[in-house]
């Protein structure tokens, strides 16, 4: 089944849906204007054998479904308030096995602020399924979109890509314990010297991400390998297949980083460096006036050239 | 795993939750008060070979994860505002299914006035699963709660009970068909001559998501078998297992319909249908001044006989 497609097809119904929905399928989040609130909605899985496996410990199983979802607020600059979860449960896994996941989502949802405050429970087959969805409400100056990236505009990116599932060393690698930047996009959004016109939370690769809010902004985007901040991760990861580590940084995915766009006038503005998470400019908005090029990036290497697809080792198109 | 234990080990920790929280893990819906707004959150699973097998046509499986969520919201006697999904596709659904049934999900959100403006889909294992998160908004009178029951109360229920597996023919049987009883709660709850006291909807058998209510109320309650209405499928199922249909009916589940109480006062002004769905009394909250029964429920036979468990022919106590 080709899942693009899918969503493709889902999209295409987003002209059917109601005047109080804000935010249609496509975005981090779904926005629905209930009286005077504006209530923002995410809603992720967690698979065994997808995201994790029946050797990862519980605490992180629950960690990684939170942080995932709330992942998605900060990629709104919102603040979230508060979550339900659905959890089917292997017929194999023990009481107390059951007792800890409870308790572990409970926690990593309040450190998060977003009070998990109900649910349903299932215990049916042999692989355990999570479904979070996460509430949240949007700044001052309201949700911050994937679709409003503008011709000039600069591209940024905080922290570091690659590899994320090769280290660092310990129980569990990078794709577990990532902080979701709720905080850094809130200041980045309220900052009175510069606006983002748009901004998404890397899950599915840099470029992949950043084509898409080309692809919600009708723009051509350029991403600059030489620019893009490898973490230390992405070089384990190209000497274990020999692709450039700028390229894992590029395509892996699971970086859970900010990837936001800001006016050309408005960057220098930019802080370097949030929380002690940097702050890096990766690329820049073309301007062009042809629609041929309207959601397409492309991507130079480290000495300028422009990659092909084959480059990235990319086995589908982007 | 004992999935009871689970839920008592969740609703343990709900002292823990903030004050915005208002209504937490225990009640058909979850609550929370968002600025001016207060926000209804219900959240439930579809699974393959749990509620429905491959051969269920898509069109009912998407017809019941939707229609599933509503029954929640129709037991707070609130209105449904919109709803965000997650899929889990087997590997085996052809693109043509996964298309047909986000159409047939969107659809049966649509018909409902519950828009679907949201969601996540992955593509794994070999069996379908569905969460679906609906949000309401209470009605003038606030959320119908489960723990509202006062002794005295008489108890009444929408519809006819038992067998809902069984019948009637046609593509699937009524537990597939059943019809949220939204509106009929609203023109309850909004009755000028009565007040409902608490209400939940029948997913479970009736004598089980009963006791539930007198344990949320810490009130003794009584069932009246011989006044409990029987549906006709009831009958079909009780003369494949012999036991008596308003035993089936009491036990059965997968009804949707409501259960609900009212004062001894004004349980004279319950009207006796409601759209064409009757309305009828089968028991009443006992006037008890012992702890001992807070929380229990105690069934009649049709001779006014007090049933035991075993009567019931349940294998696990209620």
């Amino acid at each position: 089944m080709r899942e693009l497609a899918l969503l493709q097809h889902i999209y295409g119904n987003n002209t059917l849906l109601p005047e109080c929905i804000t935010i249609p399928p496509g975005d981090d989040m779904g926005g629905i204007q209930i009286g005077d609130t504006h209530l923002l909605v995410s809603t992720d899985q967690l698979i065994e054998d997808v995201h994790f496996n029946a050797q990862t410990p519980l605490e992180f199983i629950a960690r990684k479904a939170v942080a995932r979802n709330l992942s998605d607020v900060a990629a709104m600059a919102a603040t979230p308030v508060g979550a339900v979860a659905t959890a089917c449960l292997p017929k194999r896994m023990h009481q107390a096995q059951a007792y800890q996941l409870c308790d572990e989502m409970r926690r990593w949802s309040e450190r998060y602020s977003c009070p998990l405050f109900g649910g349903d429970i299932a215990i049916a087959g042999s692989k355990l399924h999570i479904a979070l969805t996460v509430f949240a409400k949007p700044g001052d100056r309201g949700a911050v979109r994937r679709s409003g990236a503008e011709p000039g505009d600069i591209v940024f990116v905080s922290g570091q890509f690659g590899g994320a599932w090769t280290g660092p060393s310990g129980p569990v690698s990078r794709d577990f314990t990532f902080e979701p930047r709720i905080e850094l996009a809130r200041r980045l959004a309220e900052h009175p010297d510069f606006q983002v016109n748009s901004m998404i939370d890397v899950s599915d690769g840099l470029a992949r991400d950043f084509k898409r809010i080309c692809e919600m902004s009708g723009v051509f985007g350029q991403l600059d390998g030489s620019l893009v901040p490898v973490h230390s991760s992405a070089h384990v990861a190209a000497s274990g297949d020999g692709l450039p580590a700028f390229i894992h940084a590029l395509k892996d995915g699971e970086d859970y980083e900010l990837c936001f766009t800001v006016s050309e006038e408005a960057a220098s503005g930019v802080l370097k460096e949030i929380e002690g998470v940097p702050i890096t400019r990766v690329g820049r908005i073309l301007e062009t006036a042809t629609r041929l090029h309207a959601g397409e990036i492309q991507i130079l290497g480290v000495d300028g050239e422009i990659l092909s697809i084959n480059d990235l080792g990319w086995e589908h198109h982007i």
